[in-house]
């Protein structure tokens, strides 16, 4: 198994992604990694640590792109980039799967313009994790196709039960509608058209509301990228929030330094299943290869489990469940 | 100053709406409120306390609509209804604002027919406040209008800011327009298009995201019903979620029982902020009235906050200022 890494990727490479690369091959004995990069900074920081050099291997890819520039500018101008290096690499059948915390938009273009679609897919799309109080579940789509046909939406559908079934060892997947009510005849017409269309679906509960999403109602939450993505990042923001609102709430206590740091403790204990540097980042579904996408600001557990999310998307043959899926 | 008030609306009626309504006349000397509903069980209600019987009157409304009926069958086949009685009291000009807890669906509904429209308004929207690190900000369309156009969207910001200014004291409040990302050109087709048609409206700042919401970024954050209603339930859930999550936390720490309390007590208090009883509910904005709509499970304090807000409204001219910003 050989996965490449974007190690020119994400706000803080080449560091994150070189100690999860070197990380991942520690854990998985059957692991090969390709660091993609500029090779000079990549070597300079790979010297600071350990390894297997025989599984831990770097492939030179001078040019970088910096995570605000233009998707498709950046995937056409650059083609020496990690990016556009790295996913040859995958469509050549040098790695199995590659990696990256990159711009999300330059890598969803390059992963479909490079590794093209699966069979009968119609268009790729973003999946997210979703924590909820039953464990991490999937929001999709979650910034990739804005507007959505019934379709399509079908489509992410069933990808996305795919993807729980695999990956997260859902038995029987649900597949929640984000709307507006739970009453079927709610919603936009588009959402009434999918509705209609999902009842036919194995899974599907209908329509589920806002407040639903955090108390894990449904396994698949099913919504436009508009919808998603700013719920996507709402939800991520909630922990900083909330770590801010209790600073001052401490400040305008009498509380002592030790009972601050019981309840600190407590609260970081009690928002870990926010944590999204557990489950690192989830493959695009939907395109002939396995690209996992991760956020920007990934640690280096988060690329880790970026890599690990690889590895079993390529051994559970995700891809091959997902055309099986679509018939 | 008369205010009519739902006694049959929300998950808690008469208790609440007729204990927010003695607790407002209580406080405000020049207020007299009308209890509109079942004269039977309102009587019995007032009968468990001590009010000026001058001030609080009330106003029988055989039929009861449920939180659960569809709206516009509701409104139709319900002429004796709480809402369609109180709405025509305040048409009839026996009353200067309805206030109520009841179906939105139907209150809405019921206030554009039978108040309707405000001069030079496209259509009535719902606002909402929305808990912010800066205090109570406004969400708008919070789920009236699924689907936006350029010129109504406009309205929304303009009515949105006149409120902020008048009711939550902001003296130059700024529009966000919610999208994917903050760069121009984001987005679907007419979220570009309200983007581009703002460009001239005083105080926009452009996009925001998801993860500004909460921050306080913008004053009024302009969005589509669809996206509206479900941020709205989506942060509504949250202290819910939060308290949970916490539980089970406790549960696996080993703290002590005056530990638990010092953190469950200061937790209470980050968490105010996030408590919508502290503001009640807001008018619909762009109705020919003062119509003012709360949450399902309003508590005393909620309503007794709705009526307030209500004779703010009524006393700002918000109205009178909403007419003229839109010329």
């Amino acid at each position: 198994m050989i996965v490449a890494v974007d190690a020119a990727g994400g706000d803080h490479f080449p560091k994150n992604p070189v100690k999860g690369a070197i990380d991942s091959v520690s854990e998985n004995e059957s692991l090969t990694v390709l660091l993609v990069g500029p090779e000079g900074i990549i070597n300079e920081e790979l010297a600071n640590h350990q390894y297997d050099e025989s599984r831990i291997l770097v492939h030179n890819a001078p040019q970088v792109i910096g995570m605000e520039e233009s998707p498709t500018q950046a995937f056409k101008t650059k083609q020496q980039s990690s990016i556009a290096i790295g996913l040859g690499l995958h469509k050549a059948g040098k790695c199995d799967a590659f990696v990256s915390a990159g711009n999300t938009g330059a890598l969803l273009a390059a992963s479909t313009f490079i590794l093209g679609k699966l069979e009968g897919v119609l268009r790729p799309t973003i999946a997210s994790y979703y924590p909820t109080l039953k464990g991490f579940r999937l929001l999709v789509d979650a910034g990739a196709n804005l507007e959505l046909k019934a379709d399509m939406a079908r489509q992410f559908a069933k990808m996305g039960k795919v993807f729980c079934r695999q990956i997260l060892s859902l038995d029987s997947p649900t597949v929640g509608l984000l709307n507006v009510g739970e009453e079927e005849g709610k919603g936009t017409d588009i959402l009434k058209e999918i509705h209609q269309d999902l009842q036919s679906l194995d899974g599907f509960i209908g329509n589920v509301e806002g407040k639903d999403i955090l108390t894990g109602k449904a396994d698949v939450y099913l919504c436009d990228g508009l919808v998603g993505n700013i719920i996507l990042k709402f939800g991520e923001s909630i922990p900083g929030i909330l770590m801010k609102m209790i600073e001052k709430a401490i400040g305008q206590s009498d509380m002592t330094k030790e009972d601050i740091q019981k309840t600190q403790q407590l609260l970081g204990s009690a928002l870990g299943s926010f944590n999204y540097e557990r489950v690192g980042g989830i493959p695009f579904l939907g395109v002939n290869g396995v690209s996992v996408v991760g956020h920007g600001g990934s640690s280096a557990l988060a690329i880790k489990n970026m890599i690990k999310n690889a590895v079993q998307t390529v051994e559970q043959d995700v891809n091959g469940k997902i055309i099986a899926s679509l018939n």
